[in-house]
């Protein structure tokens, strides 16, 4: 089992939740599942984080990640931005956590870093570098490629910190 | 069943959130549980979030309150506390949505003006009108007092609609 693991990457949001399960096995990397949990037409919003919820706890039972992984959060974006986006986290960490799964938290410069070598990269080239690691022939929704994303960053942080001798 | 309601009131935060379940039966309130969740000593904020929304689902099933309210939020706040605010109250809401719990919110003026007649009531004012309210003689925790004040703040509005003639 030390040579396979699940991470389940989140880019949670009010009304589109992108996620994306990658499993590692002996240094490769695979394409579980991906997508976009949509839940603007559900209206209010009690009803659309029970939504994401439930929907995460469904892929959470399903594909059994050990890990998740998230980006931190601009804070420069008005109060009422925040507040939103927090909720959608919210729902979203509460999952993972009550599934027993540690969410990690990773600046969007240190994603991008990850994926195309510099923290100032531009979306287009995160994306193309996701579909090349991952062998992904379809195109992915935005959403889903940045959760993607952050999941590939999770595992390649793991595994210099597992090289560097770290628990 | 038509003259009795069960509401759950939330004050969501990352340290404590306040909870406190009131009952109306032939127009008589009364409180059925109150308390204070408190998550801060479990450190990482995913495994508080997990924690927030256990207790609830806790006490949702317990109690099986009908609907569930809560503040609006004043959003003059600096980013990075309304996305942590945001993110307890996402868990909250995830719970009670998850549990098929509608969550209702109210403005903060509303609240106090429901309890005390005037919307710039003090805190102290308003933990005293909700003491005598709900007929409470031990002290309440003041997370807990801001909860039960919007329970009952809902319960108001909920006959004021009812006796205006709206579902």
């Amino acid at each position: 089992m030390s040579g396979s693991c699940c991470v389940l990457g989140l880019d949670p949001g009010s009304r589109n939740t992108g996620f994306g399960i990658v499993r590692e096995e002996s240094g490769v990397l695979s394409l579980v599942d991906a997508g976009v949990i949509r839940v603007e037409r559900l209206g209010d919003m009690d009803v659309r984080l029970g939504a994401i919820y439930e929907a995460l706890a469904e892929l959470l039972s399903r594909h059994k990640p050990g890990e998740a992984a998230l980006e931190d959060v601009f804070v420069s974006r008005n109060p009422a931005s925040a507040l939103k986006l927090g909720q959608a986290r919210g729902a979203a960490m509460a999952a993972c956590a009550v599934a027993g799964v540690r969410v990690h938290a990773y600046e969007p410069s240190l994603v991008k870093k990850s994926l195309v070598g510099t923290g100032r990269a531009e979306k287009t080239q995160v994306a193309f570098m996701v579909a090349q690691v991952l062998g992904c022939r379809k195109p992915l929704a935005v959403d889903a490629t940045d959760a993607l994303a952050v999941a590939v960053c999770h595992l390649n942080q793991r595994r210099f910190r597992r090289l560097a001798g770290e628990p």
